[in-house]
């Protein structure tokens, strides 16, 4: 079986009519929330999701005991990328960031009572939730070791008390996964745990919805904290003390699904910046036929088709289960996170002062959101250590057999 | 049947068989021509040779019936990646350039005769070639239209008088395909047609050899002139006046393994920059502990990571003969470029002095060699123009139906 | 007298005070508008700009008989980046755009009853102004010669009728100056007219205020439409038919005062980065020890000073009104605005969740108020296309003395 | 007296004799040592100083009282860039590296006695001298403190025991400045002095030259060990211990005057891709008219005039012994040793196969020369390093002043 990148039939039928759906259905959507999906009313979830459903291409990552088509993350990669095409997208389809990855580590990692409770009505739609890891400094941020926020165990459970913040979904999220410490202090490698808290906990309290430069997640990013927050010993998700672990489980996965739906939004940007070079005209031929709108052009289909094409292999490598997965994922990530970032900027420049108003086409919009995809997730920053990290790890002294251990770099 | 990037078992047990034979046999054999192909002599090429077919690695990419591997291009991107990794290991695998592009035309295109006389000896080794279609301002550079050498009918056959320069290969070859024009003027898009003309005919006189920035090509780059240089019909490789249409057949393939060759070489570059960074201790720490040696060292495993997968994906196009084979030749010829002189940029800022010196390290050379990749076989501002114009086709004005034409950009 | 970069001591003296009265008196001051000045109420305006006078920093630009400070390009190079440090910095001293520039284009082309009627209350801060040139498309936008508002002759002035969009500050100006074609049509290069319009002149509609990705610029941009607008004789500035020249003298130095005011931000937003990369631990160091970090401070500070090197140069071109100010400008703009975008992104970077929330950390805001900055006052497109075309003069066909024409480039 | 560009008319009027004598003189001979400088012969030196001798143009940097034009920075600035346009340029002035450098330093450091000795036979092109600093690892590179070479005391002098490589001109060099360790070791940040020693002392055996990269500074860069070297009491230049700080009274400077040199270089090379862009047609039109092309030139115009504002800003702070200057000069070297690399980079490109030719343009040898520019004097990284280091001082921790200590960056 060589090497080949058809997609099955199923999820080619899928990503169409995802990409329909998304045309026909989700962008006439976005102008009732003026395009931010952070203020959205819950009834346009709702609608939305509705209308996916009737379309049949609601929760396409969701194991089908669960009701949805359970695609592995190949296919995920063809049907996230049709809806990342709107902000709404993700939304419409029950895939959005935070519900997906925390769905994808319940079915992983959950009891089956906590998957009951928790993961079941999160696949239909009927809840949201929230992934409450990042703290402010000099908590935990990109070095998940500062972890601070401590959990310490109380008669029949555990008191949670700290401080989060970039919580994304937060507000009006029926359960948090929680991250908290449970041994050892900041600057630990492990000794951390995750909890399901339910949003009526007492101790639990939203403090502010943070005003940030993105805007397409639905109930923006919150800051949370908890004071003498306690939970029962059945609410601890995982292996006490093993919760980075855990959190790695979720990670990956949902940092390629990230890459996924921003890949769409980045196609987005490209044809927006296409129809304007194929109809505008400025010194006496269109945009499109000048030699600096063609280069802008050129490398965006370059970043997209690179970007997938970085996705796909990582994917394999995710739902082979392979050793090489940890590197791609955090190479892709890089990757895809600063080519959208380039995409959009040029779509921007070639649509000039369309470019930059927010209610004559989608990019200023679209801008804002990629930016802070370099961040979140992993500053590019941290994945460019890891990367070099491990890449170095043959070539650490002393390593008698240094020369034999390298090869060419096929798999 | 789903995608998937796992090799062949019989592609994988020869890539690594060609890894194992570059390591042990071809980059020993390097000091020999002073790490210049160019002016390496002709028992070297014979040795090299002698010692792959030994190996059981030669001519991977020439079918079965003329005695080779008969891989398919993706698995040609794993062989021929693990055979770039020295500048010699193509030549010993008789799949260096121009050979290995012009094995390829005359097996698309050239009459049982014509294979038997110039294929078989090529394919085996015993004979060189040479592909003359480049020519000195104003003549065909990366525009081919301004081909201005002609081939004008005569007696029996036909004469053909013009100037060729960058002949890869032309000294000692045994035969070159020449294109000539036979119909129209400079600037039309048709009207060429390819001739064998046999080394030894009249009229065919090499000039010189140039001095150029790369040198790993053997025999490297010549000028040629053709005056009253007269051949048979028989002569004649495909239709007249469908030259470029041939060309275009060897081109897309060819700019591919070019892609492939080129990425190991880049491997080997950053091989040497990790093993340095290893080892070389400044400022109290190994380089490689070093936040912006790792960035360097993370940027260009991310550039390797894309450049494969962009290659493995327009192989796939290409071995499929899909309908968007050009654009994504195009796209990964263009970024595989860039992304090998990065790579090897940063190996030698890495270096440091080592990195500077032809002696004491390969990345002197290397960074040489790759140098000319981004304007050999178009350069990149070509491609991206006809990137650029494919993305364009459908936005163009006037275009009714518009809005149904662009989908995610899922194939 | 040799090149000296000392400014004179009065200028420095202004410099400082500008920066002192930014810091106790500006910043202090930008929570009044949530930070963003497009919707800042015209108290804000008038408070400021009262402590301005107070302080003496008011109007450093203005010409001494108008009741300003009277510096030259080189002058303002020094105080406008100090004023730039605040998003609301310019609007205090009376310097940011569109003003300034008015004020400048008033004094070199105005006669002195319309300098007495308009640039005198302007330079006093008792009225506001806006420059409407820009068009939709397919309008006037990055190429001025599309204009296609027209100004027709009725008996005793001028009937004006167009549509503009992105004007700057035209919500409650006390009047605009408008370019509309007198002669020819869309395409011709002349042919254009600048007319001063009061306020209230009947068919001069603001249709709305558009949302745009920047709000630094006091009352917004806005789109205004004019339907059968009359206005007299005596309203037209400088000569008819030679609006664009008229619009020159004031781009060309417009430009330069932007690129002050916006390295000012890009200081601002390097010094949050390097007070966060001083004190934010992560991976068991300060932010600023690690590598990847110092990397982007550093090219931060080479970005930041190869722009207050270019400015200078340019200024002291356009006070000698020699005649490589032109390119300059063109260079400088272009390397500006770019290096303006880079420095602010890193700081985004650096600060990771504090740079993408827009109440924390003033980043996020600047992120948005400098993307616009290349495309505004020409796009780099535009700029670049000039900048070749000027380069490549003296190389065009036929050019028999070539060979002498250039030489080292010095001046 | 404020901010100003004009050179002072002396140097204006020496910079024209510079570029006339380049033209018409150096470039002309630059086919005699096939372009490459490494090898040229003794009498092509001779000859060329003699030629600059009698147009006037000699030693501009040199002190009146040895013979030269007693430039200040500023000065040089005009004139080195001018030299630069020819890699033989500087040979011919006598102004190039190392021996540039050399003179700055004996003239700063040197006793008389050593002066008269050393100093003014090499500012008269009487003899040549290298500077001995950079070993081979695990020695000093990039970071000096790792200095391996020792100078132990005997009787009457010192013994000099080591090994230094890419030491520039060193062969046939008539003495060499050798920095030694004289107290502590390896790591170490001082306790190094530098010697003078002759040429013929026992003990100093050049290795071998290596063949680097770059080929244009006069006798290449060679490999010298010292064995029980031994050199008089009166052969200590400077003090003793304190050999790093008599470096770095050489180094600002010299990467300075490295700057002003490849800015010609840079300028050359663009010159070259105009003249191309101007008159070569493809597809239809002259290149200079493509987009793409356009944009090449016009980045490489802005690299250059940046590159130009830094290099007299930096000249202007080393002139005036600022305490900006160790900053400025890290700033410029790094940003003008990228920019030269972009700038010859692009020219390649858009010379296409002629960019590559060795023969048939200067490019391919300009783009092997400027390459190492980027790690000689310090590569780009410990700049950066440097850089970062200083921009942060103000806000380490703890820093009770912080708030105060920044300003808007003015001088």
């Amino acid at each position: 079986m060589p090497i080949q990148f058809d997609v099955d039939p199923t999820v080619a039928q899928l990503a169409a009519s995802t990409a329909d759906f998304v045309r026909e259905v989700v962008i006439p959507a976005e102008r009732e929330c003026g395009g931010s999906v952070h203020d959205a009313p819950e009834a346009l979830r709702e609608t939305l999701q509705k209308a996916a459903r009737e379309a049949g291409v609601f929760a396409p990552h969701v194991p089908t005991r669960w009701g949805g088509h359970g695609l592995d993350l190949r296919g995920q990669a063809a049907v996230f990328e049709a809806a990342g095409y709107s902000l709404l997208g993700p939304l419409a389809l029950n895939c959005a960031a935070p519900d997906e990855g925390n769905m994808h580590l319940l079915e992983k990692v959950a009891t089956g009572e906590q998957q009951q409770r928790y993961l079941r009505p999160l696949a239909a739609g009927e809840s949201r939730s929230c992934f409450a890891m990042t703290e402010p400094a000099p908590g935990a941020g990109a070095d998940p070791r500062s972890l601070r926020t401590t959990a310490t165990r109380v008669p029949g459970g555990w008191r949670i008390d700290g401080r989060k913040w970039f919580i994304t979904g937060a507000q009006g999220a029926d359960f948090a996964i929680v991250m908290a410490r449970t041994s050892g202090g900041p600057g630990d490698p492990g000794g951390a745990t995750m909890f399901l808290v339910d949003a009526e906990t007492p101790g639990m309290h939203l403090v502010r919805t943070i005003d940030t430069l993105d805007e397409s997640l639905f109930a923006g990013h919150s800051e949370i904290v908890f004071e003498e927050c306690v939970v029962g010993e059945e609410q601890v998700l995982g292996a006490v003390d093993r919760g980075f672990e855990g959190a790695q489980v979720r990670l990956g996965p949902a940092r390629m699904t990230h890459c996924m739906r921003w890949l769409g939004a980045a196609r987005r940007a490209q044809d927006v910046a296409l129809e304007r070079a194929g109809s505008r005209m400025a010194f006496g031929s269109a945009l499109g036929d000048l030699g600096m709108v063609q280069q802008m052009l050129a490398d965006s289909e370059i970043d997209i088709e690179a970007s997938r094409a970085l996705i796909l292999r990582t994917a394999w490598e995710l739902d082979a289960a392979s050793s090489a997965a940890s590197q791609l994922t955090s190479v892709s990530k890089t990757f895809v996170a600063e080519a959208v970032n380039r995409v959009v900027d040029r779509a921007v420049q070639i649509c000039g002062a369309l470019g930059v108003s927010a209610e004559d086409a989608p990019l200023a919009r679209l801008f804002r959101e990629v930016r802070p995809f370099r961040i979140y997730d992993g500053p590019s920053e941290t994945h460019r250590f890891a990367i070099a990290r491990r890449a170095l790890r043959p070539y650490r002294q002393p390593s008698p057999e240094w020369p034999r251990r390298r090869r060419a770099g096929w798999r």
